[in-house]
């Protein structure tokens, strides 16, 4: 039975834009398994599956139901243990969890303070409403206050992204020599970026810009026809 | 044949204090390597084995001489592949050198700006010049620039920390139940921070500091002896 992604979008359904539902997306193509996306509005997440979980992606696989993006990846690796690896052994698992602490905690919030109006504009008016709510308690600023920081957040994001460089000044992916899910992990946040404003805000000859370009080539290009 | 571990030292050869060394003395032990550590001050390291390194970590295993950290837990981990694995298979190796670029490129500028004046104060007078030089040109500010911003640098500190703290709600080490280099690569800038300046200037019970308590307990507090 074909597997059912439930991840995030706007008005558009054709634009999903989530960058912890891009982790699933690609972690699903990297185990070459089918699978039908479901993209929902951030009010109508709650509607589905019985309310089983506040948040996306979620996975539905026969019986089983998987929220969180890290715990999809750890599922499909244990379930599916003959396609190609997410994580090429138990030091690349352990290991992801500091990927994921530094995509959060470094990335996203510079991301975060360049998509935030952009995101706000591609939902409806019901979610615009829930989106401000939550992102100001969260954040503990007003939307205002963030947008007037888009500038400084653009200068800031290569910066932000120095570690990635670093690596790849050794190797292609954060895998390897091929991707893992930790690739997917930092390609997630910079597809987010990509697809609410129309750009990584990055030069096109940085290492960083060449390897996302790398991983938008992956699984017949995939996640470039999403933009 | 014991191997020797060329490290870095101050006038007090019994502190040596690179971050960088202390990967490679903590993998040595990590496998079980019987070695002798000969800590030199930065300006004698050019003097030892022809000159073949300007910089510490050098490692004399026989006939190999390897520099760099994380060259020598690659030589170490295919040289010695009996001992327990440092990366804990190919996903592990690769993700590494992501944590070695969120190390260098968060945490090390952070410890730079706190400890740079203390770190000048461990040194001979040849070495203090070199070392005011060296530090001046790579950073693009005076010494007295950075020292003015030691307070904010402190102040900076937990948040530069926070992915290392996002992964440690989900494992003990970053090798996952047991260390493996990932470890050893932020052991390292802490215990530089906590040689250097007395304090890694973080809470006790941050998980981090936790954490680091568990590092200085490894292999009989090996790196605890050394303050």
């Amino acid at each position: 039975m074909t597997m059912t992604l439930y991840s995030l979008c706007g008005v558009d359904a054709a634009r999903p834009f989530s960058p912890h539902c891009w982790k699933a997306v690609m972690a699903l193509h990297h185990k070459g398994l089918a699978f039908e996306e479901r993209p929902l509005a951030f009010t109508v997440i709650p509607t589905v599956e019985s309310g089983a979980s506040k948040t996306v992606p979620l996975l539905r696989d026969g019986q089983e139901l998987i929220s969180d993006s890290f715990r999809i990846a750890l599922y499909l690796e244990d379930a599916y243990p003959e396609a190609p690896s997410l994580f090429g052994g138990p030091g690349g698992v352990a290991a992801a969890r500091l990927v994921e602490g530094y995509s959060q905690h470094v990335v996203h919030g510079v991301i975060t303070r360049i998509a935030l109006i952009d995101i706000h504009a591609m939902l409806a008016p019901a979610d615009q409403a829930y989106f401000r709510k939550s992102r100001e308690e969260r954040l503990g600023r007003s939307f205002d206050e963030m947008a007037a920081g888009r500038d400084a957040a653009i200068t800031a994001l290569p910066a932000a992204l120095q570690p990635l460089r670093h690596m790849l000044a050794f190797q292609p992916f954060v895998g390897g020599a091929t991707p893992l899910f930790g690739d997917y992990i930092l390609f997630g946040a910079l597809q987010w970026l990509r697809i609410t404003t129309g750009s990584v805000h990055l030069p096109p000859d940085d290492p960083v810009s060449r390897w996302f370009d790398r991983c938008l080539d992956l699984y017949d290009g995939v996640a470039r026809q999403v933009a």
